[in-house]
């Protein structure tokens, strides 16, 4: 792992790294935020997984997530949305290939052979962090958009590895979008049965999940229709899923929403992370 | 006054603008963010200067303001930090022309017919944001780095516009620093006499000011040496100025310090605008 900078921010240090990564096959550049309290021991992990086109820095600059985690004791991860560099395989559009990983593993070419953010964030991220940096075993997940959708299915599929789940304008029905339908397509192939399990809606529906979860969107979101947060809110329901979903009047996709409301989700994430284990 | 975009934020409107200036001869850029208090009625201003390479947008997307402006009820305007287009001179070095204003009036060529960072900020912008918003006529003023200087200098040198006064990192010595003196040579002329209304700490030692000022400024600064942080010390000390330097340890010139602080400083600023006038 090689230290790329250190702030100070907030009592607690904003760190940027890269390291040679065997899921993705390239070197891949991550941030992690460390509130003042990793000083005194470790701290439970909250993932933040962002949207199309951004690196780990877009919100790690602009989501404004480091005071309220430095509040609250959590550390933050920000890992980027996909491979990239050299022999990367890369697509024109801005929704598909370098930037738009969409936090699953191909399985078709030229994407197979380093577009497997499911297992780098699922596991090699994740040990990473875990032997790098003074943190509990507990993790939290979130994320943006295309990263609210890695977010929940993600934790979807894997409940017993993440102890709280939320998202903020998270696309929660790509099998049903053009964003994601044009994707799974190319990641995944044309048979549509292997897009289930990259769908958080179908998959609340079948699994349900151990916690509750939170759900900002705001009304005036601009790719509202792609998002399409009425086949998650409509699954929450048929599930009896104990589920906060906020529609928040006003509100567009930017990182201006992704800011406004970080303060409650780190909360949200940090009271059922510091809770008494059963 | 033509509207670029405009973003619900904390309850309130993250807006950019732009507008032809009389000032500086061309199409400035500016945002301001209006706190949702400000649907009740006006709310006083507080404006933050940028610093070397910014525009409007760095602090606006980074130093998370609009967070504790929502909360004190203070709009906040991001000017850019120089005119810039088409007939605008330029260096090729980063702290000279575009990006580079330093918030004075050029009198030499090729920079006296743009560049007037001075004027425009003082009055012409001033005078658009009172007619076009719903603001009070109390200004506080603030900045980072050239951002600080500016406003430092133009808040000393016209008391009577500005009811709080608050830096991070300024440059608060130009006329002995290499922040400065190569800039002030080009815009002002070799006579440094007429340096001296740009400066700080000689501003200061001077005139004092009729309130008390807030310094923040990280003791792992990289550009330290630049600032001269020690020249408004000394200043502030020999006048018996009402001031509160914080040297903050570990911190350095970014913007995760700039937001770490940005709370102490709105509110700072609050207090003293909305405070009981006299």
């Amino acid at each position: 792992m090689r230290k790329i900078s250190e702030n100070r921010c907030y009592g607690g240090i904003q760190g940027v790294y890269s390291h040679q990564s065997e899921a993705c096959g390239v070197e891949m550049t991550f941030a992690v935020y460390l509130p003042p309290q990793a000083e005194q021991g470790p701290v439970p992990v909250l993932w933040y997984l962002s949207g199309l086109t951004c690196t780990h820095e877009n919100a790690m600059t602009k989501g404004g997530f480091q005071c309220h985690a430095a509040r609250h004791g959590v550390a933050i991860v920000f890992p980027d949305t996909s491979p990239r560099g050299d022999g990367v395989a890369d697509d024109e559009a801005y929704d598909l290939g370098i930037g738009a990983g969409f936090y699953l593993n191909a399985t078709q070419g030229p994407w197979e052979p380093h577009f497997r953010m499911y297992d780098y964030v699922l596991e090699e991220l994740r040990g990473l962090v875990q032997e790098s940096f003074p943190v509990t075993d507990r993790h939290g997940i979130t994320g943006h958009s295309m990263g609210g959708h890695g977010a929940l299915t993600i934790a979807l599929r894997n409940p017993s590895r993440y102890q709280s789940l939320s998202a903020f304008s998270p696309i929660v029905n790509p099998s049903q979008s053009d964003w994601g339908r044009k994707q799974f397509s190319a990641y995944l192939g044309d048979d549509e049965a292997t897009w289930a399990q990259h769908d958080a809606s179908i998959l609340l529906g079948e699994s349900g999940w151990h916690g509750d979860i939170l759900i900002d969107q705001g009304t005036d979101d601009q790719f509202i229709d792609l998002l399409r947060p009425q086949a998650f809110a409509e699954a929450a329901s048929l599930r009896r899923q104990p589920t906060v979903l906020r529609l928040q009047k006003g509100y567009d996709h930017s990182y201006f929403f992704v800011a406004t409301f970080a303060g409650d989700h780190v909360k949200w994430h940090a009271d059922r992370l510091k809770a008494e284990r059963p």
